[in-house]
């Protein structure tokens, strides 16, 4: 089965899943092309996940194919914009048609619950890693960056924290299933992009993002881009049941602050916007606060200082000679 | 240096040597926001290389980001659309900054080059390889498919073919430099995509390709999405001194015929048209007909049938068990 066959029967389902709105032309041509209502703008975002790097090489190829396009969707959930379409950049070692049936079922899965259509892509040979390119609309003007936190603002989390850290040592092998850990798995594996938290605050939220490396770090992405300094409190810290129980409290609170993957949004909120927010019917958790400054500083219950556990997560670690 | 540093240093260049016609929001954020003016439509192309596959995996850092972003602007050439940004997606064994500063030297002039500016991507570990994704404008209902060709209608290429190639057993260290050598090598590490003859020919072609896999394999694209025949007149192949020179008249007809990435338009032309292509001063080469029937047809000075001689460019070549 030569590539274009390959693409043609595997991709077909995602092809077609959605409605079509927004996508004039879709995979099959030189280029997609896409329709952006007057007064929207489309939000771009593109990740790469690596095999051995951000996910076990011999990883049930339905669940990899959930993950993929959620992690993706996540960064348009962050900007409050609402999904239209992907690409897919899919590089395999072989043609393994088993394989390819799995994967290709768990990414039309996610791309039915995100409302996206697969409009082109790449398929080549190589060591297993795959690309996704995902769009989405946003009314002119009112996309979430995170460059507008200001002092007094409320620091905010749309979900509890740490549960796909706390589920990596079952992901790896490491750990033996136990109580708790098949709703830490499904964390990890099946993250649910909090797209209509993003829509809602769209208008209330100064800034926004989605915590893929772990709170601190992306925290820092804000402080960085607002110019202000993020006070988050360790004891506002939302933890779930399972994580608690899994790993015990003072781990989870570790794994909160940096532990990567949760793809729960982080935003700052101007207090008068709290209950509006509340009356949405959206998640939220109040973790902390904005203050003038720079960077972001973890206090205990009494308001002192405590170190960071974690510096967070990152690619890499080291230059070459 | 983490990624974030990273990013941010070697690819500043390339995020800020454009003007931002249509960038709302660049590199930097969950997503970019882009502005497509009222009355155009977004074109969105994406394509992986990956070394060892796509390019030696010892290549220059300079040539292949040259190249990488030549390859994926090329296909909005196939479109008739005009650039406006992409993402890069690069996976990398390690962080070399040497490498990294050729390689984003060689984006930068591209970019510069083709007018697009780098709005967003992913840096990650793993085994070297990219993933761009390019975004052009073109007036609705303009852009070039593959699937308008119709019997009658001419079958012409931008430029002439078979140089990368041919250029491929210099490029792999197989055979020693020679005359003709240096201008193969160009084609194959910096192609120049025929933006201004995909803009020329919207409103004049009824089918247009850029040739990636072959000039037989990518006719046989337009052929199955018009519901046509190619013909292709082998006597009528532009075919460079260069190519001529490095493997005589015979081997370039193969390499014109079956070898990839030229990034040379293909198309198909109303017969009434061509004068106003060739008044546009843009380059033309007329290589055969389209007629009723399926298939890419290869034909001698005679008019009669020849025997291809290669299949095109194909990713995979096997499946897995």
């Amino acid at each position: 089965m030569g590539e274009f066959e390959l693409i043609r029967h595997y991709f077909a389902a995602a092809a077609c899943a959605q409605a079509a709105e927004g996508v004039v032309l879709g995979i099959g041509d030189d280029c997609a092309l896409l329709d952006v209502p007057v007064g929207e703008q489309l939000a771009v975002s593109t990740d790469t996940l690596v095999a051995g790097v951000h996910f076990p090489a011999d990883a049930n190829g339905r669940l990899l194919g959930q993950r993929a396009l959620a992690v993706s969707v996540s960064d348009l959930a962050a900007m409050g914009a609402t999904p239209l379409a992907f690409t897919l950049a899919l590089t395999l070692p072989d043609v393994c048609t088993d394989w390819l049936a799995d994967f290709t079922a768990g990414l039309d899965s996610m791309a039915r619950h995100c409302g996206v259509r697969l409009i082109g892509g790449d398929t080549t040979r190589g060591p297993l890693s795959m690309t996704l390119t995902v769009f989405g609309r946003v009314p002119s003007g009112q996309a979430l960056t995170r460059s507008g936190a200001r002092a007094g603002d409320l620091l905010c989390v749309g979900g509890p924290l740490g549960n796909a850290a706390g589920a990596l040592p079952f992901v790896l092998g490491e750990r033996a299933a136990q109580e708790g850990a098949a709703e830490l798995l499904a964390h990890y594996w099946t993250p649910s992009p909090q797209l209509a938290l993003g829509q809602v605050l769209r208008g209330l939220a100064t800034a926004a993002l989605d915590i893929s490396d772990g709170l601190l770090a992306d925290c820092g992405h804000i402080a960085s881009a607002s110019g202000v300094a993020l006070i988050v409190e360790e004891g506002r810290l939302p933890l779930s049941a399972a994580l608690r129980a899994c790993v015990g409290e003072q781990n989870a609170r570790q794994l909160a602050l940096g532990g990567g993957d949760d793809y729960v949004l982080a935003f700052t909120l101007p207090t008068e916007k709290l209950d509006a927010l509340r009356a949405s019917g959206q998640p939220v958790y109040v973790i902390g606060r904005v203050e003038a400054g720079q960077g972001v500083h973890l206090q205990d219950a009494e308001g002192r200082t405590i170190k960071p556990p974690l510096s967070g997560y990152q690619h890499f670690g080291s230059q070459c000679d």
